[in-house]
């Protein structure tokens, strides 16, 4: 069989390069999993043409203009590697499905957003959109949900979904270092955006939570269903006590039914340090699916860089390039329903708190009893000696209560006469 | 849409049990995973018509003959759960393919012994056949080989593939018991079988083995290939030794390419304890693939029962009523590729060895005399205090060396005047 499928790139930064290199370099490998279709790039667009990226485009048409792409006739696929949910990102997609061409895009945000509206015009034009490498990088996570863990429903997705802040967390905690510190110097590094914004908030998680959501729970991607909170506040006293208490502090993505409907968080947690989500480390993301017939299903990998996006990008292309076809999330856009949304309190676990106290008699005996008027028991605690200049701490994880009994024990201990700094509060999970 | 596709099941153990409870507990989700198909199941076959197996089969039609399902009118697909790699389940799966019906099955044996066979018949036909079940259980990993990490050239591949022996390992290093003991135990837990050569002796790891290596490397499953060695041999004292160097002992299935061709293995082998593979503990399995883009991606999951393996087969059963099609090991029959096969000898690697002497000045520097004239160095090294009753022990780790030199030691170890007992020797791997 000798066939061909020409791809157009939008966007040529690190992943963009690493797509070109990827089906460059393993070339006659594609062909032969492909039943002999040639991937071709023949145009590509970015921002400059004249810079460096250490590959020959020569061979490629160029276009300044990324919409323009999706009007070539000479393009089958277009490959949206620009990013942004709106303006030429949003453009660009729309115009190709809409003119019958497919999509594959690692656009995280773009498809959080617009992905209901988007996978319907694909639909209506019976194109492709493809969008394995905009959640978790290389790991083929979205893949699975739609095929291997489709038989299952769903009773809880967890992830660690942001790199970055993986790195940053996981560096605190090796270094006893504090966020702002390793924050900066992640940045040096590159790890970490300029404007950290989207990453340090938890915004990237939820943009990668709302199209898993999606395909674990068949609803439309929704950013505002998900409460968000991120990892500025955690600082290297609450990973010196997580170490001692026997947990590693990540930021999770977290997805579940409940009785009031879909509930999905973004927010640090406390992960018992042997349970797989706790052995995470450095730029490593991971996905935790529990399913009713299969059981805990782990998968661990790079979730960003040249290489592993690339690798999804081109899992993309290649299906395509074997006329496989399926609904961007799996289900049909009129099927994609509006599910009830649970807010925080429909969460029920254990708790850490760090209190900063004034060093009297008699605090550690009214911290207790305010918990205990909620009817929350003390599973552990750790009270340090602390210096002179410095508050006394005491930090304890509860057993399992209901959040919105939690958050009227925060409330009265911030109020409390004893109370030195507001307290600190990570919520178990794993 | 309303469409529908009717389902044969040949064998009702636990897996096919499993599969008719899955399918009628999910069928609401299934549907609107597959744009509303609904799937039913119209016949099954079994050998005993009146075992009590706890759900109502008298909707479905009754054959004594499980072949008989595959010439049945009303089926569109054909479910193998018999197992065997010969007689009715081959007929069965032969017969429905050439008559125009997909075949979904979990039987490894079957698959790699006669895989390129089928696939070849399926294609003929324009038959689907399809066998997520027959590799590590409930682990999405051939739709992952397939799909997700297809654009990777696969450097390594390596995997927990057998729970039974995973069990048993498990058990032996947190008890610090015998095989022969721990054995015993799993047969009358039900976690291996009356006759445990099949697991103990890593056949059913090898059977998988080749069938991710086909996927992984485009060349038709071969037993034949693949060096096999059991876990008979691994003793309490090798547990315990692993444990003070910091590693676990697993059964690993590796496959790879060297120069000499695809080296494909299935042996113990010493994990560093901290590496994904040496924490997986009990009946999970797990298979990490390390692809030249994406680096190393790790899944663990359950490896066998009822709810795991049906999770696969039910997902197969899916991809059929979403109309997706492809070739049952990815690339057409005729181009899976005859390999070179690598033998052992391409092993380059570090090793354990733990040796039975006598108790006299002067064995230990011969032992490293020996090991000197092989140009292998020592890693680490323990030897314990022991009782008069039993021989003297030493357990060294030795760095990097090629197999072969590895093998010459060993027998000149095993010819020494101080060899007590046959050198035990565990590859280190991870």
């Amino acid at each position: 069989m000798e066939k061909s499928l020409r791809i157009a790139i939008a966007g040529l930064g690190t992943v963009g390069v690493g797509v070109i290199k990827l089906l460059q370099e393993n070339a006659v490998l594609h062909a032969s999993r492909t039943g002999g279709c040639a991937v071709q790039v023949v145009a590509v667009s970015a921002r400059s043409k004249d810079k460096d990226r250490g590959i020959n485009l020569s061979a490629y048409a160029w276009e300044d203009d990324p919409v323009a792409l999706a009007s070539r006739e000479d393009v089958d696929v277009v490959v949206e590697l620009m990013g942004g949910d709106e303006g030429d990102a949003r453009e660009l997609v729309e115009t190709a499905l809409a003119t019958g061409k497919d999509v594959v895009t690692a656009n995280k945000a773009l498809i959080a957003k617009h992905g209901l509206a988007l996978a319907a015009l694909a639909e209506k034009h019976d194109t492709q959109l493809a969008f394995e490498a905009a959640v978790a990088g290389g790991i083929p996570i979205l893949g699975a949900l739609r095929h291997g863990l489709a038989a299952n429903a769903i009773e809880r997705l967890s992830g660690i979904l942001n790199g970055s802040c993986n790195y940053i967390l996981t560096t605190m905690e090796q270094q006893g270092r504090d966020f702002d510190e390793v924050l900066a110097e992640a940045q040096e590094l590159g790890y970490a955006e300029a404007d950290p914004a989207l990453d340090v908030d938890g915004i990237d998680a939820a943009h990668k939570l709302a199209i898993l959501t999606s395909f674990a729970y068949g609803c439309a991607p929704n950013m505002e269903a998900i409460y968000c909170e991120g990892i500025r506040t955690v600082s290297a006293d609450d990973m010196e006590y997580a170490k001692e208490l026997g947990y590693a502090i990540r930021l999770l993505g977290i997805a579940e039914p409940t009785k009031a409907g879909i509930l999905q968080r973004v927010h640090p947690c406390m992960i018992p340090r042997e349970a797989p989500l706790g052995e995470v480390d450095g730029v490593f993301n991971a996905v935790q699916v529990q399913g009713d017939a299969v059981g805990r299903v782990f998968i661990e990998g790079q979730g960003a860089g040249a290489g592993p996006t690339a690798s999804s990008v081109v899992a993309d292309i290649l299906d395509i390039a074997r006329g496989i076809h399926y609904q961007p999330f799996t289900v049909y856009a009129s099927d994609l329903e509006e599910r009830d949304i649970a807010t925080m309190d429909e969460v029920h676990g254990s708790y850490y708190l760090r209190l900063s106290v004034v060093d009297e008699p008699g605090v550690l005996q009214q911290v207790t009893g305010m918990l205990a008027q909620e009817d929350i028991s003390i599973k552990s605690f750790v009270q340090r000696e602390h210096t002179d200049d410095s508050p006394a701490q005491i930090a304890l994880m509860t057993h399992d209560c209901p959040e919105p009994a939690m958050q009227k024990v925060i409330t009265a201990l911030n109020a409390a006469s004893f109370a030195q700094a507001p307290v600190q509060m990570i919520r178990v999970a794993g």
